[in-house]
C-alpha cells in the first residue's frame, strides 16, 4: 500500500461536491456506477491520493483514501454493530493506545476489532474471541478490506471457558452474559487493567457492576452515551427530529 | 521509564480496596498522606507495578500505571478542559490513529493534547498552537508529567495568522473563533482531511458551519454527545441525580 | 351526554386485551371493523360505560370514555401537531387552570387548544387565533369531536395584528415569528400574567427572548422537554430503541 | 379573598426590575427585606393586583397574584418532592381535569396534591392518603397557603391497606412499594380510569409494570421526562452546564 498513489486492491473514497461519498476497493477492470455517473476503476490505479476525476457524465470528483470511520459504510454486517459514538467511548476509557494489547469478545461483524486494531498500532495486538464461525468469517473479510489483518488474532474460542493469553492491558465484553467470563477476564489483566462491558439492557448492568464488585474490580463506573445531531442553517438550526435514543450501556473497572 | 519497575519520577496510581486513587510522582524522601495513612514513597522505587503495600496505619494498597484517562486527576488546569466524553469521540471522528499528523489550536491546559498525544505514538505527531505563554507552559507541564512531550511540538503562534504544517491528517480547533482561521485549516489539510471543531453555543456552531460550506468543506456533521452516568446496585439502579448537561458541540468536516 | 351511559354521539373507547384501543363516535347503524372482528355500534347505545362486550367473532372488549389523551387518536392534523410531553408542561407552566382565559395563536389542528380548554373549564375561556380558514375548520370540527367547543372562540384573525381580550391570565403563541405579536400579547395580559412560546428552532428561541427582555417580561425561562419511553420486561428493561429526539423549545416570561 | 384587591392573608409575589422575586404571605405589622429594600406589608392591604410600589430604599416593584408553580418557592418541604416537568405530565397522562375525582399517595409535602387540587376544581376532589402524621402536618398547611384546602381530603391511612373511595377517576402513586397496593388501585378506578406511578429506580419500574400486567391494566408506557434548560443570549445560547439529570420513571395504566 503507497502511502501517495493508489494501487490495485487499495481502498478507496469517492468524493462528490454534492456530498455523496462512495467507498470502493481498486480492480482492474471494476467500474463504479453511481447516480453521479461511472468511474471506470482501473484508470484510477497509479494517480495519487487527492487527484480530482470526472465520471462519464461530468461530475467531478475527489479520491481520498477512507478514515477508520469509514469502515462503517464498507463492512457487511452480520450482527448488531457497535456505533462510533459507543466505540470511541470504550476504547478510550479502557486506555487503549499504540501498543496495548486487548482481549475482545465477541467479534461480531467486527467494527469494534477494527477501531481496537487501528489504535493498537502499530506494536499492539487484538486477540478476539468469537463462538459463531461464520460470523467470524464475516469479520476476517471485514477487517482484511482496511488493511488491519496484521493486528488481530481472531480465535474461535468461548472467553467463558478460557482465555489464553495473560498480562492483557484490557478486556472488552459485548456478550449477553459476561458475568459467566469474569474470572477468565480478571486472570487474563495486568494489574491496571481495564475490563468495559457493552450491555444493551440495565438488568445485565445490574447483574455484572454485582459480580464485577464481588470479584474485586475498582472504580466501576456505568454510564450511557447519548448523541444528538443538529440540522444547521443559518437561521434555521435544530436538533434532528428522529434519532437514535439507546444503544447500551458502558460499564467499566479496574483490576487493582 | 522501565516497563516493569517503578523508577524515580515515574507517575503511579496508588488503589485502596475502598475505591480511593491517587496518581503521585514518585521521588526520594517524598511521603504521600493519605486518609488510609502514610507511604513513604522512597520505598517504590526499584520495585515492579501491580506490587501490594501497606500504609503506616496497615492499609494495603497496589501499584499500577496510570491509564491515559487518568491525566485528568493530575493535570493542572487554567482553561476550560475537554471531557473524555467529547475527547474520545473528536479523535475518532478526526480518523486520528497512530502515525497521525495533527495540528491543534488553542493548547489550553493540555488535556486534548495529551489524548492526541496519546494516539498519534510512536511516528505521528501533535502540533499544538496556543497564543498565551502562561497557558502554554502549563500544557508543557502537564504534558511532561505523563510523558508524552516526545510527540508534541508545542508552538506560540495564532492559528488565524498562520499554520505552518502541510499535508496534515486533521485540525482540531477548540477556539472561540475557530471561523477566522479556516483558510489556514484548508490549506494544512491534506485532501481527505479531516477539520473537527468544539464549541459552547449554537451561534458558533451556525457561523463556523456556514463558512464551511462556502469554503468546501464536505460531510459536515454537528452533534452533541451527553453522558449519563448510572448508580448501579441491586434493587436500587438509578442514573445519577445531578450532571453535566452541556459542554459543546463538535462540527466535524472533510477537505475533499 | 350522560355521565354513565352511552348516547348516540358520544366518542367512545373501546379496549380488547391484546392492548388494542379504538377510538370512534357512537352512531346507529355504523359498524366498527377491526382486527378483532365487527362491532354494530347501534348495539351500545343506551348500555353503561365499563360494559364489556363481544365482536363477531368472539373477541371481548371493554368500553370506557376516552381521555384527553385519546384526542390525539380521534383528531384530523392537518398542521405539525404539539406533543403531550410538551403540551402539558405549556399548560402548568403558564399557570392554567379552571376559571383560566387564555389567548392561543395559531389554533392549528386544535390538539393544544382541546388540552387548554379542557382544563379551563367550566368557567374559563379559550381564544383562539388562526388566519387560514381551511385549517380553522379542522381545528373546529376536531374541538367539536371531544365535546370541547363550549370552552372556546375560535377567530379568524392575526394576533400580528390585534387582540381584542383584556385581563388575560395567559397567551400561547405556537407561531413562527411571536415577536410580531408581542406587543399584542403585553397589552392582552393582566399582571402577572404568563406569555409562553413555542419553537422549533434556537435562533427563533434567541429572537423572541431578546425582544421579550427589551419589552419588559420577567422571568424568562427558555426550557427543552425530552421524552425517553421505554420497554419493560423482566430482566430485559431498556430504553426505546429509535425516538423523537426534537420537538421544539419553551419560552416562558410574565407580565410583571 | 378578592379577586382585585390584596386581603390580609393574601400570598402575593412581589417582582423587582432585575428578575428577582419574593412570595410572601401579607400580614399587619409585617415586614419583607429584601436586597432590594424594606416593604411594609400592611400598606399593601386593599391595594390592587398589578400595582406598583417602592421599596425604603427606592427600588420600584409590581404586585402579582402568584401562580400555581409558584408553590415550589412557598411551600415547606419535609420530603422529596415533585419536579413540574413531571407533576404536568402526571396530570395530563392519568386525563386529570376540572371534576376529576383522584386518589393519590402518599401525600408528602403536598406539592402534587396541590397541583391535582388547583386541576380538579371547582367540582372535582383529591383524597390524599399518607401515613406520616408530621408528613401530613405540613402538607396541610402547605395547601393551605394557596387556598386550596377545599378541594382536598387528607387522610391519614395506608392505601396498601385499604382505598375508600370507588368509581375514581384517576389512582396517583408516589410510593416506594406501590405493587402492594395495586389491588386497591383496581378496585378503586371505574372503567378506563387510570392509575400512575412515579418510581425513581429501574427496579420498582420493572416490578410494577409485571405486576400492572398480571392485574389486567392495558395500555401500560413507561416514560421518562427529562428538562433541559437554555442560556438565552444574543449569539451566546447555550443549554444550561449543570442540572438535573434523573428524578423519576412515569408508569402509566388504564383499567378496562
Amino acid at each position: 500500500m503507497s502511502d501517495i498513489s493508489i494501487d490495485e486492491g487499495d481502498w478507496i473514497a469517492i468524493y462528490f461536491s454534492n456530498n455523496r461519498k462512495y467507498i470502493v476497493q481498486v480492480r482492474k477492470n471494476k467500474f463504479l456506477h453511481t447516480n453521479e455517473g461511472t468511474i471506470d476503476l482501473s484508470n484510477l490505479i497509479g494517480i495519487r491520493y487527492g487527484s480530482k476525476g470526472i465520471t462519464n457524465i461530468g461530475e467531478e470528483f475527489t479520491i481520498t483514501r477512507p478514515s477508520i470511520i469509514d469502515m462503517y459504510d464498507v463492512f457487511r454486517r452480520v450482527t448488531q454493530v457497535i456505533y462510533p459514538k459507543d466505540a470511541s467511548q470504550i476504547v478510550v476509557l479502557a486506555g487503549i493506545g499504540p501498543g496495548s494489547r486487548v482481549v475482545e469478545a465477541g467479534t461480531g461483524s467486527g467494527f469494534l476489532t477494527a477501531l481496537l486494531a487501528f489504535y493498537v498500532r502499530p506494536s499492539g495486538r487484538v486477540y478476539s474471541y468469537e463462538i459463531r464461525e461464520d460470523v467470524q468469517k464475516v469479520a476476517m473479510e471485514n477487517i482484511e478490506k482496511i488493511g488491519l489483518t496484521p493486528y488481530v488474532t481472531f480465535k474461535r474460542k468461548d472467553v467463558r471457558k478460557q482465555i489464553d493469553e495473560e498480562n492483557i492491558d484490557a478486556v472488552i465484553f459485548d456478550l449477553p452474559d459476561p458475568w459467566n467470563a469474569l474470572i477468565n477476564a480478571w486472570n487474563s489483566l495486568k494489574n491496571g487493567g481495564r475490563l468495559v462491558c457493552f450491555l444493551p439492557t440495565i438488568n445485565q448492568v445490574e447483574k455484572v457492576v454485582t459480580e464485577m464488585m464481588y470479584r474485586g474490580f475498582l472504580k466501576i463506573e456505568t454510564k450511557e452515551i447519548l448523541e444528538r445531531a443538529y440540522k444547521v442553517k443559518k437561521g434555521e438550526t435544530r436538533p434532528e427530529t428522529i434519532g437514535v435514543i439507546h444503544t447500551g450501556y458502558i460499564v467499566c473497572g479496574i483490576k487493582p
